[in-house]
């Protein structure tokens, strides 16, 4: 065993140690299932810390959420989750007025559809999920190979983690086809998944831009969502946005650099909102490759009990934070009904 | 009133006569849910029949599904009502083996994942759900448009139909938008749906194709699925086929007439399968210009209570069958709930 190895401690029996490749809404809501089990579960991801696209940036101004901006709950299952979160302090409901702008002009949004975030940002709520877990951060899984009935997950340069008894993939469907070549099943469901990319810039202001709305879907040109973040509950510091290119427009120009596409977008923003804006004191972009699940699996998660591997996400089953939370919670159901099922 | 006029009868009251326009799973659905609360509900659709994207095209050889191959279901409400389905005889579950079509070769799909099917044909189902309901077929709605408290449908060639105290839009969202001009902040909405298109044959053939598999998602060239439709339960008659080609292909494609895309899409079948196929006896081509949603809205539905007028469908919410009935029975819940309040 050489330096570079790691040795997964705890093996309390066969089917018992879990990896989970990461640490996003699925992987966390996986972790948390087969744990509560009795599964030894490590949770290992590639940033150095838990979200995936839940996740906030933090500036010298304040944390600005540039990936998922609040999420909804329709499921029984989740709604009562989500109900635990706001007991537990790190959701609230974000009441920010709302707005659609079109070709037609602007307008608010009225109804009753209740949106949440994270509190005081949308990081801290996968941070709190995942404070109990044994986590593994700055680790990048470049394979995941099968020798007998262990799995070992390797990085780039060489270092190993393993063994475990069980692998779950809990990445965007593009970034778990490598990881599942030892699973050529599962792989070849993933490559059905299709998810568009988006180029997000977060913007900071020295004053309120005097907008009548905190959020507004875009239906033209380049833009697709634009809000203040500033708005949502617990937020504190400067005022600040968020602006969310289309996924064509993303698609497009998702090669470019920042310092091209920021001015495009704030040309965007300006034009979408129709009114001249202050310069911010601070634009920083943001490239998201995998951001949206445009065509789902119709699978809820995938696994192989045979092999003993799985995937899940967004891209399975349904989309947004409430379909992430789903999957995982989906396969961590059926990695424990098949708990006495072999390995291998 | 002139002879082209038609005056709903049964005037029940204020907030009572509600039209629903679309007789796809998400208008059936929500009129299903009205009746139930004692609404008088007429439903129309442009169409001979019900059925929308569920329906299935009959030819001298048997009946071919041609828009939704099959249905899964997730949600506990949903799922209750698939299983009063099966005991009503008109849905059955579809155990034929699926495979995955990728670069790779083919790979069989194993897991648990059920699908299920209306029996002996897709619209059997939509058919038995609306049998109950008071419906108008053949009758294109180009406008709706408001008077005092009232609305009115009109068709194209100057035939209307009301007075309504409510109207409900089932349809695709392109289409929904121009009905929901007396709304404009409904129809500004639904602009941020987008859903592609999909070129979909139909085949039919006088001897069974030697595949090992029934249905198939395929992941290159031209097509999205495949599948031997009548491999599904109750279908009587030759062996028939479906293919759909992808959202992307479908895009790029969809102005070109069936006798250019038909010789192209079997060609891509052949290729898919990776076998020389016989001649169909019969080959037919459907275009879904608006088959699939790829930007959902987060709302499960559309609703104005002032104006009286909401959307549903599977565009808002939540995608496929599943998401279009979840979407239908929200909007009833939410117009129901408002019963009390004026309608103008």
């Amino acid at each position: 065993m050489s330096d570079a190895d790691r040795q997964t401690t705890g093996s309390s029996g066969h089917g018992q140690r879990v990896a989970v490749v990461g640490a996003g809404m699925a992987g966390i809501t996986c972790t948390r299932s087969l744990v509560r089990a009795g599964r030894s579960v490590t949770l290992i991801d590639k940033a150095r810390g838990p979200g995936g696209r839940m996740s906030t940036r933090r500036t010298e101004h304040g944390a600005i959420d540039h990936g998922a901006q609040y999420f909804t709950a329709r499921n029984p299952r989740f709604r009562e989750e989500v109900n635990a979160w706001i007991a537990d302090g790190v959701v609230q409901e974000w009441h920010g007025p709302l707005a659609t702008i079109g070709s037609d002009g602007l307008m608010m949004i009225r109804g009753d559809n209740r949106r949440f975030v994270g509190v005081p940002r949308m990081s801290a709520l996968t941070r709190h999920l995942s404070a109990s877990c044994k986590t593994l951060f700055n680790w990048r899984v470049a394979r995941i190979e099968r020798h007998g009935t262990d799995w070992w997950l390797h990085e780039e340069r060489g270092a190993r983690l393993g063994p475990f008894d069980l692998v779950v993939v809990a990445v965007p469907a593009p970034q778990a086809i490598p990881l599942l070549q030892g699973a050529p099943s599962l792989a070849m469901r993933a490559r059905s998944a299709v998810l568009a990319g988006c180029y997000a810039v977060m913007l900071v202001y020295d004053e309120r831009l005097p907008l009548p709305f905190d959020g507004a879907f875009v239906n033209r040109g380049p833009l697709s969502w634009i809000a203040r973040n500033s708005s949502k509950p617990g937020r504190e510091g400067a005022e600040t946005w968020v602006l969310h290119a289309s996924p064509d427009w993303s698609e497009a120009h998702i090669e470019e650099p920042p310092d091209q596409v920021i001015p495009m977008l704030l040309a965007a923003f300006a034009e979408a909102v129709n009114a001249k804006l202050p310069q911010p004191l601070l634009a920083v972009a943001h490239r998201w490759r995998h951001a949206l699940p445009i065509n789902l699996l119709e699978e809820p998660c995938l696994f192989d009990p045979e092999l003993a591997i799985g995937a899940c996400g967004d891209w399975c089953g349904g989309p947004r934070v409430e379909g992430a939370y789903l999957s995982g919670a989906a396969l961590a159901d059926l990695v424990i009904a098949h708990r006495d099922q072999p390995a291998g």
